[in-house]
């Protein structure tokens, strides 16, 4: 074992109102150019926002002296802080209607200064917002309501160390406000890697994924971050405590199956030993093209049930390949990775291109094993991996043609697949026409599959009634989540409740658990200054 | 989907006070061979123990007449619910010292049943234990103390069907109560399988599965039941709940995983559906003979961290080897298996084969790649997977010569194995001698393993002092938890915490998740009834 002491950060700047970058976000002309292609937007694009237009008004309370140097009032800091990053987060910036912005935003830098700002809120009725690299598309780094005297955004990205590697047994005790980049960075001398890649990997922390129960790299098997963690240290406004380092346990129910998930409501994760991979020395990618989807469906689930695990597993639906450039003649188009550590895997494609054949697929590239530092996949591949990274900077951009745009997903069993996915395309879509009066544009992909079912994600934008952007949001999710519902499909697969998934996650939950849920929330959080709002009232 | 029917059961006798079937137990002649390879142990086997001996008391209440028809105050029937199957169990009932025995023994046959006992019980203070095989090795089903006025032993073995099965979707709607043959036979007309095969597999239920977290029959990757489970019925005081059948989610923390390892104290696990297995039609074993055992260890640790998977992975060490036949020579062995439902599994084999090679193993099988319906694997394995099954009632046997013998079972991470086993061997050895005046035997065997860690289990067996061999246990029993306390090695892989592992699991849990616990037990069990004195007080 060894400690690493270098912490890279990145030089460049992130918005405070959009996805990611600021140089990566669309200018006007590219704006406008998206805008053209959804009927019913505006002209032109709405300005950019400035935080000097939002109402940020002054703290109403002050930390100790003790605590003072956590804490900052910086108005800037403030906004960036005020909410994560759904569409329903920028529009509201760029409407300069932010939710409540906090009063304090804390950057503590060890567990004590976590505790003892847990402390000093539950005496003051300050509600804590545990906050890592806000990309939250749920709701649930922002404060609603006004129940508490102050709200206080609780950072925890200056705790975003690797502490120490365990080389021989493959895992790290890392510290939760690390970002994807600046662990992997730090994970990268050892020959190790997490391999936790969710879209938003580079605006997000290591303890955001276990608050939420983040779906990261592998399409199949170990499809949450939930199945890497060894050991999770929380803290409790009733106290702290750390799970033991184990391989497995059947020790009672699982402590750390308890907290991942809990959303900043039942303690602050600030620590965890993951486990690890060795970074890949094989890979291997194909493309499959479907003329039907259901046939492609199909296909998919012959090989989520075969012992094959790819890595990757995708399948684009006839939009999102055209919009992603995988394909662009009306198929869908299966997406498979494969990579090891071990050795090649060359067959393994090669029997899941079969099976896709199997069930009418054209492949496109002839499967080839390769070497790991190449990237040199198939077009329909690389094409695919570019537009996934790219897609949340354009959202923003078609927002800002005053587009509602909204993404969801879910997951369910194969035979609810079919029926939920048409619901979604003709419901949805004529929902989002009577909502708006525009058509809509639906796509769908499944982004992760298991042998007894698959995660859909689907891609909704219409052009909004200027102004009224969040409302029409809002209608349309109620819409989504009421469809979701009726065909038992769950309300996130990987996104998380925060707020926004609230109303569906209530009524999914069985009552045995949810009288669980409130019970641990009185005994750990007995002030419920915890995140107030997600997950429970 | 379709319903099945029947619902076959076995004709044979079950022991009331030992392991498994009567017709199964060691002879005298066979108990004294035993015996005599056990310096110290009695002369003659102690006689089979007779229900006519036990003090059992006429029942301290009587169930309304609405709910008379499901229970029985039969003394065989209440006798033989009274305890599981540890030694501590087995000794207990040849001594005819036998834990408190329950009141009454309720079989329901619907929810609603299991319900209306529930309310009854705590409207009345009757402790209720749910029981499903009663093959608990932790004291998970017998009742300590005196603090409730009765006691109900809640037979879950009426409720035994498969209600449904999902044939493309791989998945099945079991009754908890099923056993595992029971459940099997009816899965085998669809060409599925659940493919948990413990220990107990004859004599344990799902729900026992499900309340205890079970380990299987894969050594690696999904080694629990609860990566098997898309749904679970509970029934508790409070209320009943159904959790959504779903793939995956991210929606809060998992329902399930909560009452999973909940062994009876929050609520009574009714019917679950099951992710299902194909059954393979490719098998492949072999068996590598280690002279260095900590050589084996690094050979396994290699092949953990590969992508092989195999099904099959234990290491016996030479005490282990050289009692379930595998070798003779003090050699460890390592028992490797593999299979697939998909493709052909002897390039798995052979590359794992290589990687033992690779650490100083002797391949004692030419790895070959076989039709499944065959079972010629090599002497090694076959003799190993016999002596597996036949371990429990040896451990009878034993017992019936004053042998005290202790099977406990734990996971640690790779770091920690070498020096934890070292220290059972030594430590518990010296202790053993201590205690009873005679040498102790120790063997060792990996039962699972993982790229992080490894699951090893520890037969201990000692001649006892004749009349006290509770005591003698209870002291061994003690000195094993502070070894595996001291190198943070959970106090129970796949066994669960019952009563015997209390001391070492209220160590071992976290506060926070502690906390969270008992508030979760006072909300859904505000009586306390349910299973009095495991997990918590």
């Amino acid at each position: 074992m060894s400690a690493i002491p270098a912490v890279p950060r990145s030089a460049r700047t992130r918005s405070w109102w959009g996805w990611g970058y600021t140089d990566a976000h669309p200018d006007d002309v590219e704006c406008a150019a998206m805008g053209a292609l959804l009927p019913g937007t505006l002209a032109r694009p709405l300005p950019i926002p400035r935080i000097a237009d939002l109402p940020i008004a002054r703290p109403t309370v002050t930390p100790p002296p003790s605590l003072a140097h956590l804490a900052t009032a910086d108005p800037r800091v403030r906004a960036a802080h005020a909410m994560g990053k759904a569409y329903r987060d920028v529009i509201r910036a760029l409407r300069a209607r932010p939710g409540r912005i906090p009063d304090l935003v804390a950057h503590p830098t060890v567990d004590r200064e976590v505790a003892d700002l847990l402390a000093w809120a539950g005496e003051h009725d300050v509600a804590v917002v545990p906050y890592g690299g806000g990309s939250s598309v749920v709701g649930g780094v922002e404060y609603r309501g006004d129940a508490h005297r102050a709200v206080l955004s609780l950072d925890l990205t200056s705790m975003d160390r690797v502490l120490e590697v365990d080389t021989a047994g493959r895992s790290a005790h890392i510290q939760a406000g690390a970002l994807g980049p600046v662990l992997e960075e730090q994970l990268r001398p050892h020959g190790l890697t997490l391999r936790h890649f969710p879209q938003s990997f580079e605006f997000s922390t290591l303890g955001g994924w276990l608050a939420t129960r983040a779906g990261g790299h592998y399409a199949t098997g170990r499809t949450h971050i939930d199945d890497f963690v060894q050991s999770l240290r929380v803290i409790t406004p009733a106290g702290a405590g750390t799970s033991w380092r184990l391989p497995a346990s059947g020790a009672g129910p699982s402590p750390d199956r308890f907290f991942l998930g809990s959303e900043g409501a039942l303690g602050v994760i600030t620590e965890a030993w993951m486990r690890l991979q060795e970074r890949p020395r094989h890979k291997a990618a194909a493309s499959v093209a479907f003329t039907d989807f259901h046939r492609a469906l199909d296909a998919v689930r012959a090989i989520a049930q075969s012992d094959l695990a790819p890595a990757n597993c995708r399948l684009l639906d006839a939009g999102e390949a055209l919009f992603s450039g995988a394909s662009r003649d009306g198929s869908s188009v299966l997406v498979l990775g494969f990579e090891s550590a071990t050795g090649p895997v060359g067959d393994r494609l090669a029997s899941a291109v079969d099976l896709a054949r199997a069930h009418s697929g054209r492949a496109e590239t002839p499967p080839a094993d390769r070497d790991a530092s190449a990237d040199s996949a198939g077009s329909a591949v690389s094409a695919w991996r570019s537009a996934f990274l790219r897609m949340p900077y354009l959202r923003d951009g078609l927002a800002r043609m005053g587009a509602v745009v909204e993404t969801f997903e879910t997951a369910a069993t194969w035979d609810k697949l079919p029926a939920l996915i048409d619901a979604v395309r003709t419901e949805l879509g004529a929902a989002a026409l009577k909502i708006t009066g525009h058509p809509a544009t639906i796509n769908c992909r499944l982004t992760h599959v298991y042998p007894d079912g698959a995660a859909p994600y689907f891609t909704v934008a219409v052009a909004g009634r200027p102004g009224d952007e969040v409302e029409v949001w809002d209608d349309i999710k109620a819409v989504a989540g009421e469809i979701l519902h009726r065909h038992r499909a769950t309300i996130t697969h990987h996104h998380a409740v925060g707020r926004d998934h609230r109303a569906g996650y209530d009524l999914q939950r069985p009552e045995p658990f949810a009288l669980a849920l409130r019970a641990a929330k009185d005994a750990l959080d007995p002030h419920r200054i915890l995140n107030p709002g997600v997950l429970l009232d």
